[in-house]
C-alpha cells in the first residue's frame, strides 16, 4: 500500500520531510516516480496531469491539496467514482481571512488614492467614514467566508454572506439563491468573492453583477480567476461603477506580463498568495483523513461532484 | 456666557451647523470673530494661536479637539490653571484602530514587496507566516492602544502593550517603564506607536530603540511626528534593521515636498488621516462635558499637565 504525492516541485520539496515524519506508517511515492501503480491506494495531489489518477487501478481516495477542487476537475479522465477530499486547514483559513481583512481595509480606507498621492508627494486629507458605515458582502459563506466575516465584523464592518443554499449563521445576515444575490449586491459597498469555482459560479463577477452593486463599490477576488470575466473589470473601473479591485487569482497564472491588470491604477494584483498550503498543518489533517478512511470512519470535507465542492 | 470655537477653516465649516443643532442653549463665537472676550467661558480649540486662550479673562474650561493636547502645549501662554479636556471619541478610536489594523496587516503580509512586484509585473510568491506567529507591540496602551490591541488580537496577532505606568489589561501581556520597554521591544516584530507626545516620549522612536527590536521589524507611527527622530529612520530601513514603516504623522505637516520619506520604497506616507475628528459624535461628547462642568459634576478625560495627557 502506498501514497502518491504530486504537487509543484517547490511544494513537493517542502512536503517531503514532513510526510516522512507525520505519516511514518506509509510508503510515499513522489511524482513522477510512481513506481508500481497497482499498489497506490491514496493520492495527495495538486493539479495532477490529466490521466494520472485514472492510471492508478487500486486508488481508493483522492486528497486534494487545496480548498477548491477545480484543479482536479480539469482532468477529463478524473475517476469520478473515487471519493475526493478537499483541504480545509484552519491555518489556511486564517491566512485567507488576513488577506481579506487587509484587502477590505485598504479599499475602505482609500488606500489606492493615498498610494497615488504619495507617488505625487501630495498631502491631501480625503473624507473618510468608519467601517461601521461600510457594508461588506461575502460571496461564498462556508468555512472561509464565515471566518473572514467574523474578523471583518470584529473590525466594525457590517457583514452579510451569500451562498448557493440557505444558511443560518449566528450574528450574520445571510442570503441565498438568485433573489438573495440581488439583495446582497444592493447593500455591499465592498464585495468579497470566496466562492468555489463550479459551472454555476464561473464568470459570476461580470458587468451585470457590477451594475447591481452600489455605484463606487469595490471588489476583492480571492476565489478563483475563473469567477471574473476579465474583460468586464476595467470598463467598470473606468466608468466609476467600481472604485477599486484587489485580485489574487487570474484566468491565467502567472498573470502574463503586459496584462492590463498589472498597471491599472485601481487594481491591486497579488500572485495567488492569499492562503498558501501549509504543509505542517495540512499533512496532519490529510494523515488523519487517510487513517479514518482506512478504518471505515467518516471523513470530513468529502467533495460532492454534483455541486463541485 | 459664550463658547469660543477655533479650528482650521475646513473643520470649522463642518462643525458650525452641528453645534447650533446639538448645543442650542449656547452662544458660539467662531474665531477670529471673538466678540467681547469677557463673556467667553468655554473654548473648543485645535491649535489655538499662541496667546488666544490667555486673552479670555472669564475662561473656565478648555476643550481640546484632539486625543492629544500637544497642540495646546505649543502655546507658551497657555493658562495652566484652567482645566483642559482632551477628546476621547469612540468613533475616532474605531477609525484609529482601522488604520492600525490596515498598517499592521500590510507590513505583516509583505505588501511593500508585493506592490513593488506589481510595478515590475513580477509574479513571485513570497514565504509568509500567519498573524499568530507575528508578535505586535503597542506603545501607549490607553483607550486607543487597547482598542487597536483587541482588534489585532481578533485578527490573530499576539499583542502586548506598553505604557508609562503599569496597567493590567485582561487578555494582554503588558509592560511598563524602562525595563518593560526593553522586554516589549525584544518581542515585537511590528511596533505601533500610539503614545501621547510629552517631554518623556519626544524622540522615543530613534536608532537606539530600533536596535532593540528583532532584526527586520516594522514600525507604524500613528502617534505624533515628534515621536520619531526622522534622521534615524532611513538608515535603519536601509540597513535592514527595519523592514518597513507606515507613517501618518510628521515633524512638519504637511510633509514638505522633496522630503525623503515620500519616495522611500520601504515607507508608506499618509497625510495625518488615521483618525479624523468627527463633529457629529465629538460635538455631543464635548456638549456633555460642558454641561457636566457647568453643573459641577465630574468631567471625563481631564488632562494632567504634569504628565501631558
Amino acid at each position: 500500500m502506498a501514497i502518491l504525492f504530486r504537487s509543484t516541485p517547490a511544494a513537493t520539496a517542502r512536503w517531503q520531510p514532513l510526510l516522512a515524519e507525520l505519516m511514518p506508517e506509509h510508503e510515499f511515492r513522489f511524482w513522477p516516480e510512481v513506481g508500481d501503480p497497482a499498489n497506490i491506494e491514496y493520492a495527495m495531489v495538486w493539479q495532477p496531469p490529466p490521466g494520472l489518477l485514472a492510471s492508478l487501478p487500486s486508488l481508493r481516495l483522492i486528497c486534494g491539496l487545496g480548498a477548491g477542487i477545480d484543479h482536479l476537475l480539469r482532468d477529463p479522465d478524473l475517476p469520478r467514482h473515487i471519493p475526493i477530499t478537499r483541504l480545509v486547514d484552519p491555518y489556511m483559513t486564517d491566512a485567507m481571512s488576513e488577506y481579506v481583512a487587509l484587502s477590505v481595509l485598504r479599499l475602505h480606507r482609500q488606500d489606492l488614492d493615498y498610494l497615488a498621492q504619495q507617488r505625487a508627494q501630495s498631502w491631501e486629507e480625503r473624507e473618510q467614514k468608519n467601517a461601521c458605515e461600510r457594508p461588506v458582502g461575502i460571496l461564498g459563506f462556508g468555512t472561509l467566508g464565515q471566518d473572514a466575516g467574523r474578523k471583518l465584523k470584529a473590525l466594525g464592518f457590517p457583514v452579510a454572506g451569500w451562498s448557493r443554499t440557505a444558511k443560518e449563521v449566528a450574528g450574520f445576515v445571510t442570503y441565498a439563491g438568485g433573489d438573495g444575490l440581488d439583495a446582497l449586491l444592493a447593500r455591499s459597498e465592498i464585495l468579497v468573492c470566496l466562492l468555489p469555482l463550479t459551472t454555476a459560479t464561473e464568470g459570476i463577477l461580470n458587468a451585470g453583477l457590477f451594475a447591481r452593486l452600489p455605484r463606487g463599490a469595490a471588489l476583492v477576488n480571492a476565489g478563483r480567476g475563473g469567477h471574473l470575466v476579465e474583460a468586464d473589470l476595467i470598463p467598470a473601473l473606468d466608468s466609476g461603477q467600481l472604485s477599486g479591485a484587489v485580485l489574487d487569482v487570474f484566468r491565467e497564472e502567472p498573470l502574463p506580463k503586459g496584462h492590463p491588470f498589472w498597471s491599472h491604477p485601481r487594481i491591486i494584483v497579488t500572485p495567488h498568495i492569499a492562503a498558501e498550503t501549509h504543509p505542517p498543518t495540512a499533512a496532519a489533517i490529510i494523515g488523519d483523513a487517510i487513517r479514518r478512511f482506512a478504518k471505515g470512519e467518516p471523513v470530513a470535507n468529502l467533495v460532492d461532484l454534483a455541486t463541485g465542492y
